[in-house]
């Protein structure tokens, strides 16, 4: 039986992170209006969201500027201009991925900047580099994260040599993300015992990311408060890459801790999330994101399938069985 | 851990029912082309789905026959039209309501009829009733199951009590349904536990039905599989009342059962389910379900609400709040 098997209390750990402009930008390319991103910041903090992350920190020579929106990049200016000093509760969150990040240049340090935490998004052969990028974020005062992606196609031992060495780093919180929505809360509840097996070893938190190709995203979620993990990644209206994530709107409504408040965020969700939509903004479970999770692919083929506005799944499910 | 919990094998005694016209029946009145209804029992053949529910057999006395389509009454010609003699490995089922089912007339001797399976569909309170429609289909030599709504609002001593009670009676299957989609999958193991006991000491099956207010239904339906539950019912891209139910595309991806083939439900969604949503046929996770759901409310103001073509969430939450 579950840790809060009762339903009716909370663990005060449990921290909520809304990963909206961060996953969900890749499906705009990260062109949300200021007057999104104040409103979703208001809504957050209304909502007693613990992190707002706003997006990443893409090495500028790697990317166009001129092609994506700000929060590619999440200047500190940028942020500044939406919170100010941010003198509030709610902590600012920025993702550098390994490889795509010039992050002793372009990461600052804290005392300089409104972002708290810095969340190190990488692959599990990418170990060593992220934990320069760790460290580097520790030295230069920040709460760190290291989130493990595509994390359904890990062997266990690698899995567990990775966690040993972050274990020895300075990373805060060790993220499981199931980047390809491919995992069953079974499999969730196994995954989430190796990483709290070296979370407690080390000290550490653990977090999940977790994605709804299967419609799992928010049900892995609360799979994983149960068995303890305490960071917990939501977007507002599961925006996010391909069949998003973790709808914030059923997160909050399950979480007992009185500090949370879903009401702002269905007031969000009816002034903007439909709109986006309108608008030509595509992501949500679909037939082409089920397959590709039910095999265990990344989800490129099938984020390909939506951009051609195919709906030709029977198709598409005979091409990526034959890529398997 | 799980019955099945290496995820890789499977229990013969798993059943799959494809309730899309009764449950989704429910959202366009039963109005489906004989195209529609011919094509997905031949995909429920193909898929290798072990029942087919037409819709239900309800009484014309209190249900106008021009006001829906025939397959809320399921008359022996229409059922024939479809499937013939039906000689194939495919049941077919249908529901009688409680109350809503002129039985002792409208259900005749199964050896006259292709029907399989009678589902009985009853509220806690009116478990005599059930018992009396229960008897009178065994004696008519059908299958009999007895489906048990709105589960999340029972208590469960009146629950144990109605369990013993239908443990006595013929019924072959204990359902159960969480019509209000009110349920996380840790309640559903502990509800599952109590519906087993009781199975087990009658020699009994248990079955689910889900819906996805909360986007747990398959999430749920996995549980309860996991739990000992044999039963398993979805519908095609979750048609079904209010937010739908557990999708058949999700379950037969997850179940091992090589006689089970999601392929044919590919093709079917292909054709003709997102042609149902063109045609403005609404059903679906949205906010208003979600609320009800977290609230354990019946669906029907939700119901009124997407009716209505509203979009004001926040004014919607504050309503049934007052009410609640």
């Amino acid at each position: 039986m579950k840790e809060i098997s009762n339903l009716i209390n909370y663990r005060e750990g449990v921290k909520v992170v809304d990963a909206t402009l961060r996953d969900g930008g890749l499906v705009n390319d990260f062109y949300f209006t200021d007057k999104f991103v104040r409103d979703l910041y208001l809504a957050n903090i209304k909502a007693g969201v613990d992190y707002m992350e706003f997006g990443y920190k893409a090495d500028k020579e790697m990317f166009d500027v001129n092609k994506f929106g700000k929060w590619k990049f999440c200047s500190e200016e940028d942020l500044r201009e939406i919170v100010g000093d941010n003198n509030t509760d709610l902590k600012i969150a920025v993702m550098a991925d390994v490889g795509r990040c010039d992050y002793k240049n372009d990461i600052i340090d804290r005392s300089e900047s409104v972002i708290d935490l810095i969340r190190v998004a990488t692959y599990l052969h990418q170990i060593p580099t992220a934990v320069d990028m760790i460290e580097d974020a520790h030295k230069k005062g920040y709460e760190v994260s290291c989130n493990i992606m595509a994390i359904s196609t890990a062997q266990e031992n690698d899995l567990r040599a990775a966690l040993d060495i972050l274990g020895k780093s300075p990373v805060d919180v060790f993220y499981i993300v199931d980047s390809f929505g491919a995992m069953y809360p079974e499999q969730l509840q196994r995954l989430a015992a190796v990483y709290t097996e070296f979370a407690d070893k080390y000290g550490k938190k653990v977090g999940i990311h977790a994605h709804n190709n299967q419609q799992l995203a928010f049900a892995n979620t609360i799979e994983a408060v149960g068995d303890g993990v305490d960071y917990l990644d939501a977007t507002y209206s599961s925006m996010g890459r391909g069949a998003g994530n973790c709808a914030m709107e059923l997160l909050l409504g399950f979480l007992k801790n009185p500090k949370y408040n879903v009401y702002p965020v269905f007031r969000f969700i009816e002034e903007h999330m439909n709109k986006l939509r309108e608008e030509g903004v595509v992501w949500g479970y679909d037939m082409q994101y089920l397959m590709t999770g039910l095999l265990n692919q990344h989800p490129r083929s099938a984020i390909a399938f939506t951009k051609d506005n195919r709906k030709d799944y029977a198709e598409f499910y005979k091409e990526i069985i034959i890529m398997d």
